[in-house]
């Protein structure tokens, strides 16, 4: 079964979850991912607790939402799809006219099949999610409307995942666990991610150590860095924000605010041999826990590889944002892979110095020609340059590009040097002085 | 009454004095802008005296001067129009052949209708400028030549003017009162250069303290450094040399020598936001004080904000530089507008820095939407960028560039941010270290 | 006569004499130079030392090769020219079917007239290079082969010149005397350089000492810098490698890895202003012995100025690279031209510095007109902007490229000045803070 099918299948198993910024629906989403990462630890913070500038809200859990219309018929039902009910709606039982319901209705008129995705964490009110189709039909008369909710003190709950590695210096990966049934945003972050945690598992040595979170948006982010600022401030060398990586339209790189990390490197070196017409954007286009992460003064070298991006497609926070015409397994796939080979490329960061003054001789070791002709052959040259540009000045990445060629395309090669003793492998540049 | 019309007014108040290196012409001047900004110091630097490389010059002054042409027409008369007599003309009273008068005689063959200003200060001459059809229409015979002029020992004078502010850092504005009947190059300069003062003085507070200078072009300005180097080299922040800034015609920028200097970027933004056909000069095109300014060891943070520059329209050096159809009240409103801007840019120049780590909580003070839908406000999003990228490596104009708007839409916003407690700004720029 | 048909004369004088990594044809070709340019050392570096990651190979010397075929016609025979036998090949002496003398035979099918050029220095071979005519015209039968050779503990010979300067700070020359009987690659280099020697020598007065190598390729130049890293290193200032400098067709700039070295500099300029349709290079381009003095950690200013590049010409490496049709007498010239241009620049090189603070008073000094007008002098204008951007911090190349001319234009205006004390000139940056 291909990995695209795997994590297809996994967010189809959550697809249904209750998620908010808090509640049960969380908790579910966090047991079923430690099925394949049984190191997830689930934790707690109770409402109230001051984080940065914010409070942890109340905790929400909803039993039952509906609406009765005057002849009869049930719509809105929070059971069908958890979309319909404005998030963080504080509890109802009323009958009231159409009038005053249309107030605490929202559809889209432009998207008239559509559930918009609409929540009020910090503003208690009520509110219901439709179709504009729906809407329409509705008649005057008496409406019966419940909302079987509970705003209380709880807490706000999180997921977090150590993978340790050779060193203490940390790679770091962060997504979402707040949205409810919709799928590029945001089961394809979670679903990825978890898988990709698989693989990093799955290796026999890690350079780095791995720290995972699975949090909702803004408030977990905010929470999650002001308990770990200094532990992320000195360790993360790099990460990712992982968010909308499942649709088979666009790849995407959203910078750092600083826009030139190992992170940002490493994410358009791989989409630049990944798909030549990725969209690159700027720190304008942000909107994910990227401006957190990146916030100033916290400045984490935090970058995104996406498929589609928030707001850039048009099922966006709609109920449109299925598991079947929009996110796939191939989608799923693609974004899977090309945040993998970012990691690799991670992991490979290096800048590699010649053990030689002057060009070491190659012939004596089988790797030149012995016979010199016009001609040298394309896989001599490529060592050749590599071996030219390791002055210890230049990341391995640098000199791929140089060579014009993907990163991964060196791997064997440089691997050979090293062997023949004549390529170091620093974890740090050095600074030269050249004439 | 607007202000172009009152700067026209000024301008056509000061038309006839008899403006040069030095004399009364220029006393005169000074004496009139006085009535405008009576802390205006009025100062002589003694003839002889040594500025740098440079001896202040003999005084001159002119009684008379004109021709009497064989058929007993009284020609070149100075009293009529001082461009008539070459500045600094030694006194003659001679009769002569034409032939001998043509070789100090000046006209334009390309501007038949202009009499072209022409000076020898450091050369003993004496000549007289026409218009080239009046030179055309001389017939032989005798020609009596009368200069009643006389070069002695007196001084140099200028005008000095300092308007305190909080801090000793200075902005420094000089401009021009060497030039006779001429109106952009060069009664606009001291003309809104007098109103800018009017305008700095009713400020309530001012950031910066204000030096300006009325001085004679070259030797007024070597003299005027020599004097002051050390107070310029140490005080002054940011300032522009004023001249031709009183024609409809173009927008123009002109570089400091470093070419990057505060001033250089408030000019930039100033002229970038208020005529983007705004034509961007280079150093090779300096030909004004700020090559004294700009000189290399002096160095001096000064760039220009012009209109059409000097060599850059026709009627440049001429008497058709005149008050109606070149200088107008529109054309010097524009020009003291642009300079008004580029210095309240320099006065709110700051590097904002934020209060909290990771983004506000902007809802909770008001400064937010409460419900969460796909479209987020203009000037929100304006407010979140601004946060976002007060990191205090950035200026405020740095900002609106980032923005794509000019500084001051982000005025309120910002004041808005200080009064919540959630921006800062700094003087000085921050340098952070960033991952 | 032309220096061009000089040059082109010592050319014709080396043609023939049987050069290689080693031997008597190089002692040959050395000593010829020697007549040029009395100072040359001629040195010898023993077979087996070791230098960096190479040994210096056996010494090589034919007496005799050549191949009698079965109707008794003696081909390939190296008396009549030197390119038939495969460099470095081992003795033999036998009768062989043609089946087995073709695995030995090397021609170029898309050059049917050419005799390719072939060495084997580091494997022990032997083999015959000729025309693909010739060889087509081979019949079946018996071929008696003879390589009278000898591989033998002896030398590799080289030359050194070192002509004194003023200073220790040295500028480095090197080129080949490897090449068998070929023009551009490799006569051009060793005869233009010995010509460059001896104009250096002429001259009164160098500010820079002159080393200048006389070696084979790649060994010669690795087994030099392992002999004078120290000496190289510290004291080199600029330099070029001098190679393919005799044809009429391109002129080419070949940088230094760094790309930004004052060598690199002073050939951009000369052939910005040598060739507008010069062609430059890049690093990955390189294939001479740049490759060695720019190696990691290396690296040496070394540039290169060329005519057509190696591999970039059709006859590269083919005995119809020859001194009638492809190097020239004006093709020698043109590039002795622009090597001598360049190290003039480098001799010249300096960072101006005016004497007086503001402008200084040229009209007093009779270098500038005394009565204004509208234009200023084309030279005059040179002078000012010479002036202005003589703060130290600007080389004389880079004010040459803000003024738009070549440097050797500004040579006469920058010595007046420095005649009339208004300008000095320093060996080193300086570093100025300006606000």
């Amino acid at each position: 079964m291909s990995i695209g099918i795997k994590i297809h299948g996994l967010a189809t198993a959550l697809w249904s979850f209750d998620r908010s910024l808090t509640g049960d629906g969380v908790r579910q989403t966090l047991k079923k991912l430690k099925e394949h990462v049984p190191d997830l630890r689930i934790k707690e913070i109770p409402t109230g607790a001051q984080v940065f500038d914010w409070k942890i809200p109340k905790e929400w859990s909803v039993k039952n939402a509906w609406i009765i219309t005057p002849s009869g018929k049930k719509i809105c039902d929070f059971k069908s799809n958890n979309l319909h009910l404005v998030g963080y709606s504080i509890p109802i039982n009323r009958k009231i006219s159409l009038l005053e319901l249309q107030a605490h209705l929202h559809s889209l008129p432009d998207q008239p099949n559509a559930i918009p995705y609409i929540t009020s964490y910090y503003k208690e009110r009520w509110g219901f999610c439709l179709t504009q189709n729906e809407r329409d039909s509705l008649v005057d008369g008496e409406y019966e409307v419940c909302i079987d909710s509970k705003l209380f003190d709880g807490s706000m709950t999180y997921g977090e995942l150590i993978i340790p590695g050779a060193s203490s210096r940390e790679v770091f990966l962060s997504t979402y666990v707040c949205h409810p049934s919709m799928a590029n945003n945001e089961l394809s972050g979670p679903t990825v991610t978890t898988f990709i945690a698989k693989w990093l598992l799955s290796l026999n040595n890690r350079k780095y150590t791995y720290r995972i979170v699975f949090i909702p948006e803004t408030i977990g982010s905010i929470a999650y860095i002001s308990m770990n600022l200094h532990v992320l401030k000195n360790n993360v060398t790099a990460g990712f924000n992982v968010s909308c990586i499942g649709d088979e339209r666009a790849y995407s790189y959203m910078p750092s605010r600083n826009g030139n990390t190992l992170s940002d490197k490493a994410a358009i070196h791989v989409l630049t041999h990944t798909d030549v017409n990725f969209i690159s954007y700027e720190w304008k286009d942000r909107g994910s826990d990227e401006r957190q992460y990146c916030a100033p003064l916290v400045d984490l070298p935090i970058a995104g590889i996406l498929r589609s991006k928030w707001l850039a497609y048009e099922e966006y926070h709609t109920s449109l944002d299925d598991l079947e015409t929009v996110v796939t397994p191939d989608g799923l796939e693609g974004g899977y892979g090309a945040l993998k080979k970012a990691l690799e490329t991670i992991e490979r960061h290096c800048y590699p110095v010649v053990t030689t003054l002057c060009e070491p001789q190659l012939g004596k070791r089988g790797l030149y020609p012995t016979l010199s002709d016009k001609n040298t052959k394309a896989e001599v040259r490529v060592m050749m340059d590599i071996l030219t540009w390791s002055d210890g000045t230049k990341s391995l990445i640098e000199i791929a590009d140089i060579c014009g060629l993907p990163v991964w395309d060196l791997y064997s090669i440089v691997d050979n040097l090293v062997l023949h003793n004549l390529l170091i492998l620093h974890n740090e540049q050095l600074l030269l002085n050249v004439n």
